[in-house]
């Protein structure tokens, strides 16, 4: 008899994708679903990545350096001193995605056995790269709720062990549009040095904060040794497709080892990062009307929510996901009863669920994460279908226990 | 004081990019360098490839499906059918070139602390990949030259342990230059039937043979639950910029993790998974001009190293690679030789030191690896330049150890 690996066999799948075959499925029948689970920008790529990779005339297709295309690297550079952080060369990797950075920067931080404090509900990817590099997550109840308690110095030093090498900050948050205030920054940025620890910043949704600007945890000069900046253009661009990311660190340590494991995957794909180049080079003009759009989006989003009974949800201030706490005992339940029965005018919709953005068990299972990824006019639409999914839903489980 | 993982430390630089720094400084100062040490193919790519991506009309740039953009799957299948190799689309899934299709390979055949077999020497990103996995390679010499010993089952058989998961074999191999016959295949698959073990078979270079024909493990019906198939369009197609690659089994269970490890970071870029449609419905169009180059390149090649006094070098049967014992001790002193010191008309020319290709201590530090990815004239060049370069420093050591 043959095994896989045990690391392969207690990865979950992940929670956006799990229905993907039902759904293409459902999809073929001729059913519109209106998507609300998957943090897939609908908003047009701008047409510069396009014209600058049709603008490509070398006849060959060379792998790229490891350390990334010399243009490409300097587009970085230049785009993160728009913050007013000064990088060179070598403090900078570009990667496949932010997928890559995450992996890369776990890697790079913690051996087999080793943890990483994360604040969950989480990206659910992080669970996924932590389980293939051998990488056990702690988990802390992240503050995302208007109710929540302030971060606790006392309750994080506790679960920091022998074993443990990093923190994990997801800011803005996926998946619950926190913005990290400056306070709670410094805490974790103390706790990081006081305990020598790493501090995995996870900047994908940098720009896209509805009230204050933009920033990063790479300005802060005092803790330059500890932090690591993971980053990808997916978002603030509305290029996922691309596969564009990096990792950024002013630890030299840090940025070998992550050299080192670049090195082994040979290069980031040539085309995509000459495509990046005038993204980069001019972020601003490009994430500034993004970051507007998704702001309208949230509001509608909200202002439907408001408007249902019975649920808990939490005002996001960035990203574009928020999440909702329904008064059922399981979403999965609730999700298949979207896909497979309830419509809406030949239309339904759908979310994810959220128990998979959790470590600790028996967490998220009354809760989803909505994905305000749509435009306007279909985003009010898809979250009225779920409104009135919802109470239909609730209907037939009264009706049925009533039986 | 901050420490970063063991892994981190313990993986070595790849062999063939650890020069990159000092040649690009050597060619600032205007020295012509011929490269015989990278993989890189120079032949153009097809340009099909940039007019697929040139006619991509969709404005947004979303996620690909984790499993692959349908068409490219497609391509795929229809790709290995021209083999006689039936795939259904939950056999195969593509991925990031090669090198990702390594890694999820690694992944889900074995866990920490246990053990792969490989045959040395060997293509030495399998190493970094295995210290990232924190999975041990456990070397077996490789019978590449023609008075090696045939495999011996016992020899292999005692190699195998209670942690051993899996058998990696290159074939066409990288970097002899060795195309595996069809009893040392089956005589691999009956030894992992035996005792339960994976066959990674890595077919980068399926269609770089210049006797017989190309072919895949996946063809072997007897053992298709024991062979994963790790590909690449790279070297093929000479498209190595384009990172796509896949990996294919008839295992179910060994895809279905693949999956999931897939989902985790996503997609794969979309315009690249595009660009490969035309070359993989055509294959053999753009791989048959691209052998019959390399066969002319190698016949270059071991004509002038059969000029060359007290080396040692094997006929390569495939890939587009040979390795060279030269009469010294420290390759890596000879390389800087080379790079730093010897100049023949303003030129001079980069080969691979070997010793990182092999997992056992003080091995390969007299050979190197020559990649013969120049056109024929440079080629040429080239390989004279290594000849004169090679006695310039065999003079000077004789010179310098007799003052």
């Amino acid at each position: 008899m043959l095994f896989i690996s045990q690391r392969a066999k207690n990865i979950a799948p992940s929670p956006i994708r799990k229905f993907e075959s039902l759904i293409s499925e459902i999809e073929k029948k001729g059913v519109k679903i209106h998507k609300l689970h998957i943090g897939n920008p609908d908003l047009t790529a701008p047409k510069e990545f396009f014209s600058a990779i049709k603008k490509y005339k070398n006849k060959q297709l060379a792998y790229a350096p490891s350390s990334g295309i010399n243009e490409h690297l300097e587009a970085w550079i230049k785009y993160y001193s728009d913050f007013g952080i000064k990088l060179a060369k070598e403090n900078i990797l570009p990667t496949v995605g932010g997928s890559e950075a995450i992996l890369f920067a776990i890697m790079a931080v913690a051996d087999t056995e080793e943890e990483i404090i994360i604040f969950e509900p989480f990206f659910s990817s992080y669970k996924g790269f932590a389980t293939m590099a051998g990488v056990k997550l702690i988990p802390i109840p992240l503050n995302y709720k208007k109710k929540s308690k302030p971060l606790s110095e006392s309750f994080i030093q506790n679960k920091i062990a022998k074993k443990t090498k990093a923190i994990i900050i997801i800011n803005p948050d996926n998946p619950t549009g926190k913005v990290w205030n400056k306070k709670e920054l410094d805490l974790i940025l103390k706790i990081a040095k006081k305990n020598n620890l790493f501090v995995i910043a996870d900047e994908t949704y940098r720009e896209i904060v509805f009230d204050g600007k933009a920033t990063s945890l790479l300005t802060k000069k005092n803790a330059w040794e500890n932090v690591i900046v993971v980053d990808s253009i997916s978002k603030r661009f509305s290029v996922p497709g691309a596969r564009i990311g990096c990792v950024a660190s002013f630890n030299k340590a840090i940025m070998r080892a992550v050299f080192k494991f670049a090195t082994m995957r040979l290069s980031v794909a040539t085309l995509e990062q000459i495509g990046a180049i005038p993204l980069l080079l001019n972020s601003y003009r490009y994430s500034q009307k993004i970051v507007a759009e998704y702001k309208k989006r949230r509001d509608v989003v909200v202002e439907i929510l408001n408007d249902i009974p019975n649920i808990e949800y939490s005002m996001p201030q960035g990203a574009f996901y928020l999440i909702v706490k329904l008064p059922i005992k399981n979403v999965d339940d609730f999700i298949i009863f979207l896909l497979t029965k309830f419509r809406y005018k030949g239309a339904t919709v759908m979310v994810t669920p959220m128990e998979n953005f959790y470590m600790s068990e028996n967490s998220g299972l009354n809760e989803i994460r909505i994905a305000y990824v749509l435009k306007l006019a279909e985003l009010r639409k898809a979250m009225r279908i779920f409104k009135i999914g919802l109470k239909s839903y609730l209907h037939e489980r009264q009706t049925t226990s009533n039986k």
